[in-house]
């Protein structure tokens, strides 16, 4: 299983999951390994058994996620695996997709002897991304944050370049690369001018899809995420040379009816960066899922723009989270937390 | 050497040095241990030598500091050695200490061999404060905080208890521990009347002495710091029942001044526990050495009271810190950064 786990966890298939597969021989040694690539290619059970061949006749096949027993662009797995003549099958955890799921049934129904939940938190940990979307029709946000050690995201007239260093701005662009999408206020775009691209010595993966979630402020076209066809969340409708979706809730964008069509889009992993509006207006809807928070090795030394544009009224106001990482990137500081249970599948 | 180093590190002879040294005899076997106890007690290098006896004589000395060269209230230790026998000396790094000094100048017009700086940095690292103390006349400051995870000490309201776990508060008691004095602002005490002690299951070491910097505010005499005779420092004479030091500046403290007259006093490590304005006042003057900061498994989703009582006005205003240890403390997150470099012999 852990063969698999690792095989896996390098693949970026989104929408559809990381998975990986191990075959065994009747005397348990590897014959076969596969992954899934992505959308519309073998699934991991499919490419493992094609390198086993016939001495898959009578083995084991060990696989991260419960075989699909449905019919999509490939035919299901469950199939395959009763006409290679596999014994036994050993699984990771149950596939949260509605459609796919039902697939150790379907073995067990055949006579298979099948094991469950082997290695389960490990192999959620390799794509919480998609037992979150297939779990909420959302996709799992992570919001990244640049502040001081003492807390600021910006000084009092929103200066805030530099505040981490290059080794943590690089960090932030391996996080890009693991996410399907990028989302900005118009804030941020407004005054920076980002392009959201991953930008890695070598990185010849796929770019995700910058996302703005717009007010009703004018959104000129010469902008970096307009010429790299952004989707542009407005309250309402806009002359702009991409796609704008309209989703109003008074003056502003509805967030969570976007996060849906963000996920109905095949979004499973969405990376927010900011600013301060958004980055609240995410939290009190509690949609954030994870944060990352990057503290730059610097006192801002008083009080300028917190990273939430909001007010800290009282003490019993504070929000539980769940530290899941601390280390040094560079000089700065690295924190990942979490805002609602670990998922499990 | 590491053998002095780990023997002196858990002494604290405060305003005397952390010192260990070993003795080793002729054929190189270790003979005799010694530690410094304490201000008036034998020095680390006269119990080492009483420790081994006479296996000393055409033995080595290690030690971690200069051996001293000044009758104190111990007579000289380079003096000891000579009478021992002892034929080469190995010395960690060399006595800050202007009347201490010049005990290897001693040792080699004698003719002895002396071996100068083996692990120096670690050697200071058992106590640097001594270092700092020495170096500047004043005590080494160490700056204590708790906030939330997005840097907020306390809610708009004022209300901060609980930011931080049972885990992180029991930290800070082994920070005062390590501690000659801990000092907090008028304010601190009269809105949570502290006592600023150590409270540890089984602790029976030195308690830090309490500091008070008050202002011009009234301050009655039922408070715990006061029972437990600290000393407040005014800018006006009071009538209180502990010492008042009146060391004045308009209406304030002279906190420069403030700290000479504690490392005057022997206070070589000083812990400040708060709050934001008397923070401030220190960063502002550059007197902070060290901070650690406690960040509580919380969110405060928008401004409340950041841990320095100033203006982040530009982002060129922020000050560099180097970051020397990051670690979690049960939920919490605990940071450690010195704003000065390190410091060296």
């Amino acid at each position: 299983m852990r063969t698999a786990i690792e095989a896996a966890s390098v693949m970026n298939p989104h929408p559809n999951p990381r998975v990986g597969a191990v075959v065994l021989d009747r005397n348990g040694r590897v014959v076969g390994r596969g992954v899934h690539e992505g959308p519309g290619l073998p699934h991991a059970e499919a490419n493992a058994l094609d390198d086993a061949g016939t001495s898959a006749d009578g083995g084991t096949l060990v696989v991260t996620l419960e075989p699909c027993n449905h019919h999509g662009r490939t035919p299901p797995c469950t199939q395959a695996i009763l006409d290679a003549g596999i014994q036994k099958v050993v699984v990771g955890v149950a596939d949260p997709d509605a459609d796919a799921a039902g697939g150790v049934a379907r073995l067990r129904d055949a006579g298979m002897a099948v094991e469950m939940g082997v290695l389960a938190d490990e192999v959620v940990a390799i794509d919480p991304g998609y037992f979150h979307h297939r779990r909420t029709g959302r996709p799992r946000v992570t919001l990244k944050t640049a502040i001081t050690l003492d807390g600021q995201a910006a000084a009092r007239d929103r200066t805030s370049q530099w505040i981490t260093s290059p080794a943590a701005r690089d960090d932030v662009h391996r996080l890009r690369s693991n996410s399907d999408a990028v989302m900005v206020g118009a804030g941020t775009v407004l005054k920076d001018n980002p392009d959201l691209s991953v930008r890695l010595p070598g990185y010849e993966g796929p770019q995700p899809i910058p996302v703005v979630i717009a007010g009703t402020r004018p959104f000129p076209n010469n902008l970096r995420v307009v010429e790299r066809n952004a989707v542009i969340f407005s309250p309402a409708v806009r002359d702009l040379d991409t796609e704008v979706v309209v989703i109003e809730s008074g003056d502003h964008v509805d967030l969570q009816e976007a996060l849906f069509e963000l996920g109905s889009r095949g979004i499973v992993d969405l990376l927010v960066e900011g600013g301060p509006i958004l980055a609240d207006s995410l939290l009190e809807a509690r949609l954030i899922d994870r944060c990352i928070f990057y503290l730059g090795a610097k006192l801002a030394a008083g009080s300028g723009e917190p990273p939430f544009h909001g007010a800290f009224r009282t003490i019993t106001d504070a929000i539980d989270v769940h530290v899941e990482d601390v280390r040094t990137v560079g000089p700065d500081v690295r924190i990942e937390f979490t805002l609602a249970p670990a998922e499990v599948a």
